[in-house]
């Protein structure tokens, strides 16, 4: 049993976390962090957890059980992180961070599409947690950076094709669609559920901070610079994120060839399902499960390849992957904890 | 007062023109039909519409009562309103069909995306009843074909920046998400509450039969052919559609030389509403009302010219247009029965 | 033309009464107030009311145009209504006040359930804007005292049942459902989407503080005290309340009494619109509308009569009750702005 | 390693009697019925079962592979299921029935709700499968009778009360919520997702068929004749019930005699969970999991228990607690396959 921490365990990732370490047949959870809650049981907080979790929250700045841990899930956000990652790893700590903070190759994207970055150096040696393209580098990691909700749903379909050349990286479209859950358990005003209910909208369109990280990891497939326009919107559904993905066929590729290309990326019985010819998935066949599954079309009248994928934006989007990165690290199964069967209806 | 007939009124469509007849103030509905309800009160089958409307249903077959009216508004399936409107256009009775029926101006184009045409004599009079852009040939016209959902949100926002060359006609993606009461009332599987609630999906990717609608129309206003990607989403809400647009900007084109383009084609106090610069609409706020609100962002990064619409299905793309048409046609005031103020929330 | 001011306005009760008030053909919208959004333009904090409304909200203390006002509705917080509304009446505004401060008969049972009242001395002169009960008295009144969302749905059934002695007055229980929007706009935890949507709670059992209200007025339908056990539910759907009613049966009361009674209270072309015998009314079939429709069955196994009552808290249960109240005091047309048919789907 | 069938698989019980079987570390799934899909690949027609279940729908008539069964789960509707149970038994198959066929102690009773009986010699040796109130008699059965959901939510809560003579036995109301799964996978008009969503609806009043079923086991724990109100609800939301009872307080029972008898006949670590005092339950805490959670409150004023129960529907209210009762009879851990932490948000 390895002895694990969440650190920002309020907000819904890291109550997803909290969620699937009680179901985790190989770790043992030791300390949870919150600052909002600190001093209060898990269970008073959130009652669906009575009986799974019986645990104090305890603010980061008193976290007296933190060092016990072989293993950190850090669900704060985005320049929170990078104050408290650094510490974890000088202590020994292994750590998969879920901010945004370590995701990037160069600083300087960070802090375009972000703020400062007060930890730079530690940007080299962190693993980018897409767990199926970058398994064998997460294995010895000591940080892992778990990528977004949105870039999982982006380039779980588009790295395979882009690398074998089967579309052309000009004119990509990513079109996405997240459920609530995904704008995170702060109080605000366009959260509410009457502002969301019996609506839909588009936010962030042109600028969302998830387009970088979607770029770099497209041209590091291409092996060239990869622009795309992404646009981000909300649904009302609590979890799931659908991606629909446009792009232009390369030379003569058919439909069998890209169905070809995924089966060799992502063998059976892995995270990743490739829908049958012609199918395409959507995200109640997803729901409370890391599986990531994918769909296509092929559209001859404009010669395009339209990609459809389909996440839970908390597990294979959040806290699922960030398991299945930890799982990777510590040699467990890879589906330890997280291979619960969709949750339909 | 004019007097207006409902063909297939209990449908969300038909049901959707009654509550709005119900609130004009220049029109006496005098006859509804349905098969399925023929004999019953209207109030029985729809107790929201008790006190608002004192009719039987009526089997078109034994319709007595349609001969009086002056309008009729027909909202049967495709292939069902063809067998039904020529009869109505020869006894004087001026239509508006909701069907796709008489949309399309090439006999050829209807056959290939839908089934064989009954009366393709009638096609050349039929108005496209994009109320905004036909206006004029609505007013004189015996039949007009309300467009479809869909294609009401992609035009009226692409239709300037195409005339107006602000944009290439080439890439063009629609992507576009639709309440569910766009799938109809009928009893079906993938209609159910619980297949639809805390998700979203593509479907018909690209194969819908709106397709073709969209391009002849775009294709006439750039007068050269246009071929389109759209993709339609079904989302866990009663109505709306929201339309993400994706068009590359011709030659140096601004945001502001697209403002002025818009705010030509669509001057104030319109039903088309031109949200104010770097903002688009959410569906929520056309709920309940004939608006069609547009706004746009460019996104200098890719050149593209991002859209994004918002409508009402089942009013400006529906039952509300097809009201707003025979205003036109019988030159009532154009908001007459139909300027409720948005549903908030 | 009465000028019209609302103070209050961007709450969703406000914002409610400014989409009925764009609506009403007999009053001029001249002010509205939100400390929140002072000096911004209604329409760009609420763009669902572009067109529809051209003013800015200003703050309460810098307020220049309120004396224009003929009649005021006040949709502030309760204890902080009854800071503005004596001013209102000194100025000679007639006011509908939508908090609870002045609906109580005796300020001991206000302190008691609420806080302390600093004004007192309105209460005598105060009259309780059920509408439908309180007609004559309302047409002169200075202050209306609008009615609680709750205590629409359970007194419209009930006073009339109490009153005629068909019910006895002992072990009622009226247990509601509500959509969030009554849990207003604040931006609170427990108002979040992804908290409230797919799941159903029970809240404030045995403390809501509309349970006074209600046995405030039944009381005095029985002219003798009576005492109910009330349970408010929270139900993820923007707008509605659903209010099932259990009481006993008196003597030999049959379901052709009940229905009589209900007829000889509530006549055809109000507001209160009375089910078929046998069937009881959804939410849906009242929603954006001012209507309150009631149904009940006798269930001759428990010797109760259970009713069921559905308003949409925003019209009925707020708002449209405010401006049918404001149509009482000027003479209008007691529909005038409020008699839009429900929204179906 | 069981092996285990599931007859009638296509239906929201049966789907969710695969989905937990497939998570089940003790049984092994070798045959799924379903008419109207045989002959079709499970994961073809669920996808969300890719990868989880690789088995062909059978019809029942040409079921080769029940006879390999040790368990059977049935989930076919009332009527249905005695004409298959009988021979099942007859092969030696130990069965959980979750129609309602075999829940009632009387056969008058079963044909006043509900039709002529087929099997009614079953009746005497059926065992009613509440689990916790009757695990020992489950253990040893060759038919066990799988609660109704209404029922499981109603009596978990009050059989303690009642056995310990907390509360009188007249005047009980039990007012349920529960979402749109329970009405089953049909394709009826009733069950659309546009007539459900947005709106809340009581149904059946003083009529359903989970009437008789509660009170049996009432009765039977009051040792006397036990008569309920029962009034269901239909929620917009796919999963869940929540119980709201009213009862009076006999004699000077007090809140903590309430909880103490919870605790004894509840004790920790089962699937019911009794909330803090003063605090009562939601569905969500309770989704995707088979837990009861149960709280109350005294009502000083009207001397009574307002007791708040909830379950997930599809667990606890079905599927699950029929997995429950088959890990009783076949020995395994009582959580076998149904331990997963709820699903929040």
């Amino acid at each position: 049993m390895e002895k694990v921490a969440i650190i920002g365990a309020s907000g819904y990732t890291g109550i997803e976390i909290m969620r699937l370490v009680a179901m985790h047949p190989h770790v043992e959870l030791v300390a949870v962090s919150s600052e909002q809650f600190a001093g209060k049981e898990v269970s008073e907080v959130f009652p669906f957890l009575a009986g799974k979790i019986r645990l104090v929250f305890q603010s980061l700045s008193q976290h007296t059980d933190l060092e016990k841990a072989d293993y950190a899930l850090v669900a704060l956000p985005h320049q929170k992180a990078m104050e408290v990652v650094p510490g974890l790893l000088r202590k020994g700590v292994r750590v998969v961070d879920l901010s945004a903070d370590f995701r990037f190759r160069t600083v300087a994207v960070y802090e375009q599409w972000y703020k400062a970055h007060t930890a730079p150096g530690l940007l080299a040696d962190a693993v980018y947690g897409l767990s199926e393209v970058y398994r064998e580098r997460i294995r010895g990691a000591a940080l892992v950076a778990n990528p977004g909700c949105y870039p999982t749903a982006a380039l779980l379909p588009l790295i395979p094709v882009i690398k074998s050349g089967l579309v052309t990286t000009d004119g990509i479209v990513v079109d996405a669609k997240s459920g609530v859950s995904g704008a995170g358990r702060g109080a605000v005003l366009t959260s509410l559920f009457a502002e969301v209910n019996e609506g839909v909208k588009a936010y962030k369109v042109g600028t969302h901070q998830h387009t970088p990280e979607i770029e770099q990891e497209l041209s590091f497939a291409a092996q060239k610079p990869v622009v795309i326009s992404f646009t981000p919107h909300l649904i009302p559904m609590n979890r799931g994120i659908l991606g629909t993905i446009y792009a232009t066929l390369a030379g003569n590729a058919t439909g069998e060839d890209v169905l070809q290309c995924y089966r060799g990326a992502y063998p059976e019985n892995g995270f990743v399902r490739i829908c049958p010819p012609g199918t395409v998935p959507a995200t109640h066949q997803v729901r409370g499960s890391n599986f990531c599954d994918i769909g296509f079309v092929i559209d001859g009248r404009t010669n395009r390849l339209i990609i459809v994928s389909a996440i839970d934006n908390l597990l294979k989007g959040g806290a699922g992957q960030a398991v299945q990165n930890m799982n990777i690290m510590a040699g467990f199964p890879e589906d330890a904890g997280i291979n619960q069967t969709p949750l339909f209806p």
